[in-house]
């Protein structure tokens, strides 16, 4: 069976050794520590700040899943998943990718958002992928935000990104991107908020994370935790994702950066392909726990299955009665734990 | 014949006793007053604010359209519009709707933007619609941005926003949605400007507000006023909105928060299933009174019928001659008058 | 065959004439300085100033492009380019375009984002087009920010906007703007950085600039060049434009206004028909030189050839060889040099 994804999935027992925290690639003593996300400062006050930037080596294997005709990334070999593992990085913080390709296809991987030489694109254009069997490592780099002329700023590389094939099938990885060869890479501004969980959620063609109608991801957390939705589309078609009894700005991080901050508020947002966005949201807030809805807002999507529960238990961890019954109603059987990135774990 | 719908329109007679005003959620004495809407604060400054929060109960009728295959709200009984009727609050506020089914079909009212239970979000899911002849009553709370850790806000529920069936033909109603049960909602921030008049427009699939090629709304102002528009789109297809002499900032209110506003201005903006956005301006402003179009820019929209005409008639509110010109060339006759949501009368 | 398009085309001699600088509708002295694309302010401060706009005076002729079915404007007679001519202004100004109808067909010029009276629209319905052989004057008007209520403002005229034909073949111009008829327009707020290059990138049905697969536009700067993009999408295509190796932040201007500037950070933006957006980028910044990919992400479209390369030369204008071979590897051969509208030359 193909495995729940991740980098931060629930540990099936505590000798589980890596963690959520040490795939932020930040190997600087500063940068992990607990109080890095609630830090006052969020502007860059020197070059000396980003010579802390770290360097994390990450492998990652591509594979396919069992003999489906799905693919995915992995953190161990035999272990691929869909989506890839959330990669997460501070600005000015660099990523060595190391891809290995235990398929029989041509495949790389290409990141949005973050620097790269032309011989870490991804792209076949640039003689950037991997032959079947053939291990290279990606370097991707990121920066904090420079002045410009005027009061004006080059932006840096914080945003909710992703990363996915490019080289499979054709020159743009269509085949592999339909098979599930892509997952989230977040960058992070020093003094971001830090979320309890992270959730990748992929519209790709009909398809929620590769899952069809009936065993879409339901996402899980307790009331008053923080959570984070990164979403991501990909394939040919319109999209839009909808998000039921909660909201979000439309912006970098999801909240308002103070009273006039001009941002649209929204629970609908197009998420065409190759287009990614984030944002935080406290589960339940000002609504309560439930199992809420979440799907494409075209209506023959929705109604063909590109829909999932986003349940938020009591605070206490236990489920709503009203809840079970509401997914019951839904599936007609619980499904199957969703992938998600709990950073409390 | 179907009606034009909405709460403010265009009195009969000056015996109708419900203005639009009335339906602004919002019982305290102070909420009312014009000078509301020019109140220098923006910012909620304490928990009192909050706190006076007002409780605005509306009672709404979904039926079908004469014998036609069409559905509305209204707010009475035998007088369906399409849209339903605009619903405005402030943040802070409540709206208990009383939502009375007088049709044969199971129905219900979800909301975008508003915080709810369960019980009150309107998807079958949540066992939360009325089967045919019921009555049942759904809560919407809406609240003030408030504290982040940092210098953020969590945002709060301002927003041009809108309801709609989630019930009738499919679980995500599908049927209620195409046959026209949907409309507007506005939650305003405390201090938000309020506009003289606000339009709804919704692009569902190749009509506006149900109407097709050859009937589509003509919104009217007199040069000078302020116009307030909320988009909406529904069904399966892309669409952008395109107004004609007339530009937007692309932020909460339309208009920028001051001269550091980073927003896009912008004149066309995509409206996807389940989208919506506002923005108000100047009739007529900086390029005088006529018959502007409006039309989705996607071309073999445009070409088959989805345009219609703003007409920002002279300051007194005699038609331009050029305008009357122009509209008869556009229509060949005079196109019925739109709903309008007229805050003036 | 077509032409190259545009104003500031690389000069085939010393001997050309007319510059970028001059479309620029600024007659006053100092608007046209080097100064001025570094002024400090950028808030009008006075009537006055925007009493200094200035009225800028351009011919532009619609041609058929050979005895091809493309139609392009362009600056001289017999030189139709697609786009046609980049034309930019600044708030204030005023720009009157003397429109000669060189061909058999009805048509006519339609911008977005400026102010116009109805018979300077360009819709049929305003009875506002050319004839065949016909020559017709638009005025554009362009305005600053205004003071609305409270500290808002009503938005300036700056943007990333576009022009286009609104009547051959339909009362929308859709054969117009099929066959070529558009071209970008830039309307810059005083103190606005200035680019030394910008490109115009159009994505109309499978195309982009009217080019099919193959055939598309290179794009091409020296590294550290600073370099603006302006997008437009046409048709009835969904589309995303995805640029490798290079983001920018999704507001006004592309770059950020301050630390606290919340917009989100993009390399993926929805490019559908009638939109444009803008932004400028430091060719090769953070990245380095070498051929770049720009494409559509919808996989569909990338794979049928919606995509071309943004050549990034190094600093000294030579070609890195690694860039020559993956040019010749995208294409088989180097590809027609693109319309670039060089501000340096």
């Amino acid at each position: 069976m193909d495995e729940p994804s991740g980098l931060d999935r629930k540990p099936r027992g505590r000798g589980l050794t890596f963690s959520r925290r040490t795939l932020i690639a930040a190997g600087g003593v500063g940068l992990a520590t607990p109080a890095l996300g609630l830090a006052a400062s969020t502007v860059p006050t020197s070059p000396a700040a980003a010579a802390t930037g770290a360097t994390k080596k990450v492998t990652i294997y591509a594979e396919q899943i069992g003999t489906t005709n799905q693919y995915g990334y992995g953190l161990e070999p035999g272990k691929p998943t869909i989506p890839g593992p959330l990669l997460e990085m501070y600005e000015g913080d660099t990523m060595e990718i190391t891809l290995v390709n235990n398929t029989t296809q041509r495949l790389s991987i290409h990141a949005h958002g973050v620097d790269y030489d032309t011989v870490s694109d991804g792209a076949p254009i640039n003689n950037s992928f991997n032959n079947p069997g053939e291990t290279r490592t990606y370097i991707w780099r990121s920066h904090e935000m420079t002045a410009a002329a005027g009061r004006r700023f080059m932006p840096g590389s914080a945003g909710y990104w992703h990363y996915h094939d490019h080289a499979m099938g054709t020159d743009h990885g269509t085949a592999g991107v339909l098979r599930g060869l892509y997952g989230g890479l977040i960058v992070r501004r020093r003094g971001d908020i830090l979320p309890d969980k992270t959730f990748t959620v992929v519209f790709n063609e009909m398809m929620i994370n590769n899952k069809p109608s009936g065993s879409t991801p339901q996402f899980e957390a307790n009331l008053g935790e923080r959570v984070e939705w990164l979403a991501i589309g990909h394939g040919n078609q319109l999209h839009t994702f909808h998000l039921h009894a909660h909201r979000w700005a439309d912006n970098r991080t999801g909240m308002l950066e103070g009273p006039n901050d001009p941002s649209i508020v929204t629970d609908n947002k197009d998420l065409n392909p190759g287009s990614s966005f984030g944002f935080q949201v406290i589960a339940g807030e000002h609504v309560g726990p439930g199992a809420w809805m979440y799907h494409c807002h075209v209506q023959s999507h929705s109604d063909t299955g590109m829909a999932g529960i986003f349940l938020v238990r009591n605070a206490d961890g236990t489920i709503p009665a009203a809840a079970s019954a509401d997914i019951a109603r839904f599936k007609g059987h619980m499904s199957q734990m969703s992938t998600t990135h709990d950073h409390t774990k």
